[in-house]
């Protein structure tokens, strides 16, 4: 399970910096936090907030944003530091030596695989035990299907897709190049839509399908519904979050990021660029433009245009929202206030009418 | 993959609506939206605010709701226009037409599913691989058992039930006629229950079932906890969105609506036809009465009387939510009003004071 | 199905109490609710407001807390009644009297289940069809590892581990004793992270892990990713429920309670004994204290203290809460109010004008 120890020296040399020639055979065998890392172990500084844990690191290295300054200059810093431009590219390259691989079922079918007979599976698939694949599915090159993962008939999946385990793919859906869909996700269920028809709810056919194009990653227990007709769509190089809910017809535009728990209701559009946080709401038909950002919680009812931050239930502009909060803060103060103005007036109104029968 | 091909002729005598006899023969080969229909395609306007889009239509024909009224009656229609009573209705219609096949296993038992011996299973089953029925289990006439379906010990599933791929039935629930659950959902975990004893939480067992209903559609990724004793119900015809969380005792009345991601905690109970939206947290023991509705994103944490309409966080009279809200979007106003009222009263003070002691 | 029937004496005596002698040898077949109790049944009254279902119960016997007193002293109550100290205690110890078994695959191996020659599973365990456990993973004592259940390489379960139908286990997570993990969860999914490099959601590795402690119980379709690096951790005896979603390197302290459909962001942490209701987001990076409680649908924006309840959306010392919605209930009213004053000083003002002219 552990990873290859690496040197201090292969380190720098990735991140594209210097690091203490003395240093440079350090072995280093692991990342972890500023408070966790052990003596062998790399860790991170990204920004003066954390200058105390920092102090008392027992970590060997430190990668330490550039701009960030140490509170005494004096006192030497507790590991070898490394300075780097952007600490959190960094921190992703440095990750990405010390990865782990993901556990793939071995390249081919599982026997305990039920593939159909019309199903064509290019090369250099792993398909695992307990996986089905319906007729006429197509897949492309180097797919991996792990195990539990039941795909219906007729699906297309691109090349370097990998589902894990248990995901389900519904008949008749169409997902591109190196999409990557994590456990217990489900795509392609029938949208949700009844019509009363004065005895029941009578169901809408769900006539349409689930396009995921290129680079879309989705996370675990996620939703994405079939389209009443045409499609509902996941614009390329977009990223959804675990138990996120996407209704029929929605339409998520290129590299959009949706965060957890929220939910997406029927024929709701998000632009390119979009950000919605967690356990945001938006209501159907709403769409959202072009970079905009949703903060999280909030209950989108309106359109959002391009570029906007939104926030609050229901939401609004974030500065609004802001204003708003800072003046329900104030609120329980605000009738005692009034109430006093009232006794005021009041006794004005008694000392004027004093006045007036005084000089009358 | 294609669906036959209808003419227009046959769609119109279908909606029970006369076509044009010379497009009578027109062929049909899907239904899209007004924007992305194609010159052989059938499409939908049933309200005016989609005139915009009606008018640049590429659709062969349009259903139009009847009332609709069209901005310039001089220009020709850009499609052949059906008039229909109930768009709604016509497009549930016509969908029904190109519906294509639901993928499903093919009648009989897959050799790779696992059942058992004491099980009966009447005749018309489906039963797909690596899914598992346990002992004892009595499961009615044309059931479908998608892949990785789970069924535990002595469960009871009526005539015509769907379930789909991995879903799981946890032991003694009972399902009945013309259930369809979504793929991923999971019926009968233990209601989340514990008391502290002092030093842990102490599990309070969990020895009641779940009941579903006739008519019942449930979505996927949904939870329906076992009840405590007695049952978990969900009532006849109602229908319930993906990822929703119903907890141990929960009382759903017949013909409910419950959209995606809503949270019933436990012994909390819906009558007769109540609609909850989306993301919607109903507290525990609380009562909602029938034809009840309830927003997207209330917090329902006290009983709601037949036929009102709450929304709100927490919910209050539709009425009362949508005053407050208008209030709150003048409140960050009223402070800067009030301190200019303290001014003037202030001045008028002074002013009083004046007059008084020149009158005196 | 029926559970072994029990005698009231023998209900009496679990419960350390006295039975009525000559109803000791009383038949009671099971549990269920005042309205719901049959003739041979038992049930409970733990607060004077159920009194009237208590006056119409048909049960045989019920379970009555100490303290509640009956409205009417001189009416004989309607069945056998049982003094209890603690009615939510002798609830769970009635419940477990009558609580029918668990359905679990048989001991052994199923041979529809795939297991990696490398993989270690000790004495006990109970394999059910269509689980897969990967190398290298070591299974302790008397593990139940239910149908469908997949189990990446290198996972570390401990002594009496039951994992219901379908969950998902990713590669190199550890879990301790006695833990239970329900249908459709999914642990060790990758951290949502990405950064933007310019042209695309660059993914951050997660090299991290997830660690379950001793006696932690989840819900179904829980989500909990695994650690950017380090791990996430949930602590020894802390329950989670339904759909709740656990970020990268949320740290989940002892005996820790998280209701249904809550969503813990990247890096927060609760401390000991925290009790966190439904439905509620707490943000990256923030902290609640030992024993805290948090209000359901809480939206949890900063630090929360030790012992401290919040509520509301953003989350505040839960009697700020009060105050401030009790306000809101009034809010409507203060603009007229205002404007009511408004008037009443430009009369005033008027008649002060005249004054001062008439005086001068």
């Amino acid at each position: 399970m552990a990873t290859t120890p690496v040197t201090l020296g292969q380190i720098a040399a990735k991140l594209g910096i210097a690091a203490p020639p003395a240093a440079a055979g350090l072995v280093i065998t692991g990342v972890a936090s500023l408070a966790d890392a052990g003596a062998s172990e790399i860790t991170f500084l990204s920004s003066e907030t954390h200058l105390k844990e920092f102090a008392k690191t027992r970590a060997a290295a430190v990668v330490v944003q550039d701009n960030v300054k140490f509170a005494d200059a004096a006192t030497p810093p507790p590991a070898i530091v490394l300075r780097a431009k952007d600490a959190d590219l960094a921190i992703a390259v440095v990750l990405e030596m010390f990865a782990l691989p993901i556990a793939r079922p071995p390249l081919g079918i599982d026997p305990l695989a039920r593939i159909a007979a019309s199903s064509q599976i290019a090369s250099g698939a792993a398909v695992g035990p307990f996986a089905s694949i319906g007729n006429r599915v197509r897949i492309g090159a180097n797919a991996v299907i792990h195990p539990g993962v039941q795909i219906y008939d007729d699906v297309v999946l691109g090349n370097n897709v990998e589902l894990f385990a248990n995901v389900v793919i519904r008949e008749r859906i169409t997902i591109g190049n190196r999409v990557t869909i994590h456990a217990g996700s489900v795509l392609g269920t029938d949208g949700f839509g009844y019509r009363w028809d004065g005895q029941k709810h009578a169901k809408v056919p769900q006539i349409g399908t689930v396009i995921i194009e290129d680079d879309v990653e989705i996370g675990s227990c996620v939703c994405i519904d079939r389209a009443k007709f045409s499609a509902t769509v996941v614009g390329r190089g977009s990223k959804i979050d675990n138990l996120v809910q996407v209704g029929h017809n929605v339409t998520i535009g290129p590299h959009c990021i949706v965060v957890g728990q929220t939910g997406l209701a029927g024929s709701s559009s998000l632009g390119t660029l979009v950000l919605v946080g967690g356990q945001v709401a938006v209501r159907d038909h709403v769409s959202i433009g072009d970079m905009a950002k949703i903060a999280a919680c909030a209950a989108v009812a309106d359109d959002v245009p391009a570029k906007e931050i939104y926030s609050g239930v229901p939401a609004l502009p974030h500065r609004q929202s802001l204003r708003e909060q800072a003046a329900l803060r104030h609120l329980p103060e605000l009738r005692p206030l009034i109430r006093k103005l009232q006794d005021e007036i009041a006794q004005l109104n008694e000392k004027v009418q004093k006045l007036s029968e005084a000089g009358g």
